[in-house]
């Protein structure tokens, strides 16, 4: 028979796209033993998550909740409660995360108009007009911060422009929240989700959504049941609303974590956490072009959590990532999709996101190019 | 501004149908750092994961993998990558996860046939087989342990029924595995999905799914895209297999929690482990009616890691339960669906099934009886 050991995983410099590393408060919250999902105590700390969450989201939506899953299962539940078979949606691509948009968006029968730019480009207000006058939309869907490309999609003005044509505003910001501002309410955005081990510094397995009242008056006019059982929004708000009805168990330890997580950002203040990711990013920025990189995305769209460069002619890319790895106990990330093989993904995000990463990832790759 | 305290929620002792308590070892093994989620280390995890929920669902299926998510998105699994639209699809309803099973499979556009029977109740292979002669189904789905009544469906026959009509044999082993015996090989059942926060004496958040070769040729023989992309296994075994092609980013402490949560389990063995189940309820069951409960689950058919008792006359569960949770800082359940104030559920699974627990509820109950 095999013997199964004693979990000894290596202490990993977390610096790819997430999962960012996790702050050792967290992880002790995470292993507080476990009260029931109806349990008294528990409805307490379900009501501080979504306080908590509205603080980091800058919105006063009430149906501000987890999603018990990673952040996928949240984009799909974005998706799923506000599509019926044969709603038009628009949806901008212009990286790996657009495209899957448009394969969940499919799923649940939209019409599915893809709005196609470049990896690494943004979308502007007009060029979202020029597609709505065409053709009016259910719904609006872009990526702020997109995983794949490194690139932060300005939102002003976007809601206007949606809103004017009878649109839903959508935005994936998995990536960008808790890095860099997401204004939900002042932007004007209807419906948005994230995960939780980017700039939260959370374990993956939940992922904040928040939905607006316009969009849940839409869910409730639905004619047909929501086509997912798992994150159907018209009964999961019940338990987190004051009926308090059991849907599924919630996951607990993993809503200890994201508490402890969301917690840590509210004593550090969001503007603090900004002007951190941003500060750590541009010494990243400065080094990586002090070694021949060249960043994929302009300094006027650049993603600070999450950096993207290319490589100075010659470079063994796969090799380094895999000494960085094997020698320096640190990871970042090949390219994904259409920039495999072209670009780094170098994450600072959350907790990952400090002086001694950045100074150690920029010594160790100046030491490995020699 | 609100200030958030440090988490301090009480010790409970958990005996109600889940979570059930979680051992020390399984919190400290969540509570490592994260790797990533395609780090070689988490692969080597993710492997042994495999293997050891093979041992405790006694299956050689190769698609054997935690779903990250609760039991309810497993279920969700087990349905949404079999069914096609128009796909007729008998279920056993003699509960409320019977009654969930139908709610899914309808949204993934299935022609539900309902086998009903009392909640308490259970089928004979002959009941399936009168039902398939009438029409054949793709797909049969029973609930092997039903949190709802407390009764354990016997699979032998079952099979041997399913497969001579043509149909997959779905079963719900949320509350069984883990805690009585569930032998997915040797009963031939095709497809089965459990819950971590049971027997497994796991925090919920992540979900054991198997899969035979059989139904895994009817998966790709799919004409349609499976319906819900999240749990979409087409892409998910890719990442499970040997290709490890990201889907969506596994969470990872969930899986920490896991692995250790089986690796509990086999150094008990699954035979103890179900004599020690057994052992408890036993002593739990003559002291219920010592005290004047009646079991509502006839001792042929009940599950021992979950309890269904009616009360004795005049009792006033509620306050009763109240008091326990209150006063002995120990959780049971009242019913749930039309069992609602009829019984209670009373869990003894996983690390909760322990004398002390039995011993300390009886003595409690007892008093607060007087």
């Amino acid at each position: 028979m095999p013997i199964y050991t004693d979990l000894n995983t290596s202490e990993r410099i977390l610096m790819g796209p997430g999962p960012s590393m996790v702050r050792p408060r967290v992880l002790r919250a995470m292993a507080q033993p476990l009260v029931g999902h109806l349990d008294p105590q528990f409805l307490e700390l379900m009501a501080e998550i979504q306080e908590l969450l509205r603080y980091v989201l800058q919105t006063q939506n009430q149906l501000t909740i987890p999603i018990s899953g990673t952040g996928s299962a949240s984009m799909e539940a974005a998706l799923c409660n506000f599509i019926e078979p044969g709603d038009e949606v628009v949806i901008g691509v212009n990286g790996y995360f657009g495209e899957r948009l448009c394969d969940m968006a499919a799923r649940y029968g939209a019409t599915v108009r893809r709005l196609e730019k470049p990896w690494g480009a943004v979308f502007s207000p007009n060029e979202i007009e020029a597609e709505l006058k065409k053709k009016t939309a259910k719904l609006v869907a872009l990526v702020h911060g997109e995983t794949s490309t490194g690139a932060m999609q300005p939102m002003e003005g976007m809601a206007e422009v949606a809103h004017r044509y009878g649109s839903l505003l959508l935005i994936d910001c998995v990536t960008s929240l808790g890095g860099v501002p997401v204004k939900i309410d002042e932007w004007g955005v209807d419906i948005a989700y994230s995960g939780a081990q980017k700039c939260l510094s959370c374990p993956p397995g939940i992922s904040p959504l928040t939905v607006n009242d316009h969009a849940r008056d839409i869910l409730r006019q639905r004619k047909t049941k929501v086509a997912n059982w798992y994150l159907d929004l018209t009964m999961v708000e019940k338990y987190w609303g004051s009926e308090r009805t059991y849907h599924h168990t919630a996951p607990i330890s993993m809503n200890y974590a994201l508490r402890e997580a969301l917690r840590l950002i509210y004593e550090e203040g969001l503007e603090a956490r900004f002007v951190r990711h941003r500060y750590h990013a541009e010494l990243l920025w400065a080094g990586l072009e002090d070694l021949g990189f060249t960043m994929h995305v302009p300094l006027e769209h650049r993603l600070p959590p999450l950096t993207t460069p290319h490589f100075p002619a010659g470079l063994d890319e796969l090799t380094i990532r895999r000494r960085l790895l094997a020698e320096y106990n640190l990871e970042i990330a090949g390219g994904l999709g259409q920039l495999g093989g072209q670009v780094w993904r170098v994450g600072l995000m959350g907790y990952s996101s400090c002086l001694e990463n950045v100074t150690l990832f920029l010594a160790a790759l100046k030491s490995l190019m020699k």
